[in-house]
């Protein structure tokens, strides 16, 4: 069989590892599949930099949207990044030619996946994107075609590497959030600019994805309910561990009755649970279905593990393979109903800095019970690293299951009434 | 599109369960592959029983062959099990005549896959069995399909419900290998003959296959090391436990330079590995790629897990995809060369009963030492309720990495000095 002809755009890290991944694979890669993978035109910007492959026979763009229109090749893949052009115009323009499309890109995939699966479509293309959502974890295959028997009830990940080893480092190490931040920007897993893992909004670019996989909706990531790991305090994550939990950064995303519920958010897991043993820059997702379980781990991130992802989407063009983008003919997705965030099962964790005077605590049980909130404890703590007797202190409650709403009043409420000296933390708890 | 037409043989639970699953899931899977997926024709023993599925309008066969060879049928689908016929003839029948099989017979496949795998080469039919390893884990699609870009190094996992129920089940609660087995058969987790599961063949067989998947060489069962839990008292998963490890029985395959090594058999685990974690009749499966390391955590067995493992391969077909049973032509699989277990890296956990008299540590020492056996720890040990002083004690060795050859030397050695009251205990420790 004729090779399958790559164009590849963006040698960054990602790029330079499929391109090396693809050399040494290439026996390999042509026994599985019965073809060869050749890249055959790449677009970046530096013709100069030593990228550890030989780039000599390889045609080169100077514009990404050129390769994708005009490159000789059966394949586009995208590793530039960014939810606009020319990473979008790139990817239109290859599907609008018919070329089936690889890319890493969940920004712009959360933002305008829909759109161009039904480009990819209405010219027979494929668009596959495994290393856009959990780098080397075969995820996104998995949705697509290893469920089929289940109806799926819930999916939820440890989907941010950054956000992961900051967390880890805290409870472990017992360090300060803008610590372990600089740690990780240190060691090359944080950016300069940080928001974009830490607020959560990679995670929710993620959550959308597997959300459409998981049960057939439109890519709506409009819908999530975003907040990061910004606020939490070594308190959470101490007061966490005597309870018998770890803090992680979930993305998680639910079949309810009104609709499907997504939602990104610090969220107390059991210590037993599968997700709260993965530690540092690793990734986990669980897969819930109501005939099986699932629990995928791996690297979330990096060169290789992304590079892993992406080879394993070119496999799937040399063996002819053409899956639907996500997972079924684009006309057939659902809309998504978005479900507000409702019922919370596990209940609340609740730490409230207040000030230390007689009745606080009667105040907040009381507001606690005008919502209908039932106490499972109220604990009052000393402040980490205070010695004299201080003129606030922490009180942490734990709710049974109850509603965000009803939480949202009580907080404002016990604010109202002035006893509280800075912002509440709530952290939401999944339990068994 | 037509209907994938389907014919089952075997009406036991998994058969039972992917009846019902295809019925549930008809739409869902409709329009994930394009096509309805519809049961045929049925193969079993008893006509009357109620399996909870009307089979009114599907033709029955008494006899599974006649069901493979003459069945209007697009795939078998094998559910009998065993290593021999019918099911063999059955699964041969199918595939001589084109049509493509999905089965979750380990033991037919770890007997004759490559030769089943060149029948279905031969008339363009496909050979699939998601469900013959790990149950509703989809390890053989993630070998297949998803770690191209890698060069795996080792394939390792729990692969067997039973064992790892009984082993937790030792450690969580103090039980004897006895009592927990009982518990197993009491709850149908184990058979009545418990031999199968206990003595590390079930492992075995589904080990030979994602070691075929992995490494790209024939399924080679008999090259195999095997060893059960039998013999794994209280008393070693408490000194695991002591020292920070579980003990797991795991299947492991590496690449040597030698060739592959596979084996069987207890292992002592850190405690913070993923397969460590892993309790109950669950299983799990970690690849370790070297540009990956992935470790899928699912249910092994029972009748939804296998079903949905059974309704993927179905879906797979539906979806016109025909998959190389191995991940590659049968022809173009490697001869297995078989390395033999070579030098430990982890070390050695070794109990030996010895008698309690002077002079005795001295002995084992040398004993070690003239093989060049560095000792990690020797610690003695009271044996578990005894309170009087008592005539034998538990010495326990912990090696640095040797060699099993050296291993056993010494303990012949150690043996033939009399100072052994029983059988030595020798657990392989894996380490990061």
């Amino acid at each position: 069989m004729s090779d399958l002809k790559v164009g590849l755009a963006g040698l960054g890290t990602v790029g330079a590892a499929v391109l090396r991944m693809l050399a040494r694979q290439e026996a390999e890669i042509a026994a599985r599949t019965g073809r060869r993978i050749k890249v055959v035109a790449v677009a970046a910007r530096d013709r100069a930099k030593d990228r550890g492959v030989d780039l000599s026979q390889v045609a080169w763009f100077d514009d990404p949207v050129a390769l994708a229109r005009e490159g000789e090749i059966d394949v586009f893949v995208e590793l530039m990044g960014g939810e606009g052009d020319p990473a979008k115009a790139a990817v239109a323009a290859a599907l609008d030619a018919g070329r089936s499309v690889v890319t890493a890109n969940k920004a712009l995939l959360a933002r305008c996946g829909v759109e161009l699966a039904r480009r990819a479509e209405a010219t027979g293309a494929a668009l596959l994107f495994e290393a856009a959502v959990a780098g080397g974890i075969p995820v996104v295959k998995t949705l697509r075609e290893a469920m089929e028997g289940n109806r799926l009830v819930r999916v939820s990940g440890i989907l941010n590497g950054t956000c992961n080893y900051i967390l880890t480092r805290m409870a472990d190490e017992k360090l300060s959030f803008g610590v372990c931040l600089s740690e990780a920007q240190r060691l090359g897993y944080a950016e300069a600019d940080p928001t974009f893992d830490i607020d959560g909004f990679d995670t929710a670019h993620k959550l959308a994805l597997l959300t459409s996989l998981a049960f057939g909706t439109r890519v709506d990531a409009e819908a999530i309910y975003v907040e990061g790991i910004r606020q939490l305090t070594l308190e959470d994550l101490d007061a966490a561990d005597d309870l018998g939990y770890k803090v992680k950064l979930l993305g998680v995303a639910v079949r309810t009755d009104a609709g499907i519920e997504q939602r990104v958010h610090p969220t107390m897991v059991p210590k037993h649970w599968p997700l709260a043993q993965v530690a540092g820059v690793t990734n986990a997702v669980a897969l819930d279905g109501d005939a099986v379980d699932l629990t995928l781990v791996g690297p979330g991130a990096g060169g290789d593990a992304t590079a892993s992802a992406v080879v394993a989407d070119l496999a799937e063009m040399a063996r002819g393979a053409r899956p639907f983008a996500f997972g079924m003919p684009a006309e057939l997705l659902l809309p998504a109903e978005r479900a507000p965030m409702q019922r919370h099962e596990g209940g609340y964790y609740i730490r409230l800095a207040v000030l230390n005077r007689p009745g606080t605590a009667a105040i907040i049980a009381g507001r606690m019970a005008d919502q209908n909130i039932s106490l499972e404890s109220i604990v009052q703590r000393r402040p980490v690293g205070l010695k004299a007797e201080p003129e606030t202190a922490n009180v942490i409650l734990i709710t049974y299951a109850t509603t965000e709403e009803a939480v949202r009043r009580a907080i404002a409420a016990i604010e109202a009434e002035g006893v509280v000296a800075s912002l509440p933390q709530v952290i939401r708890i999944e339990k068994d």
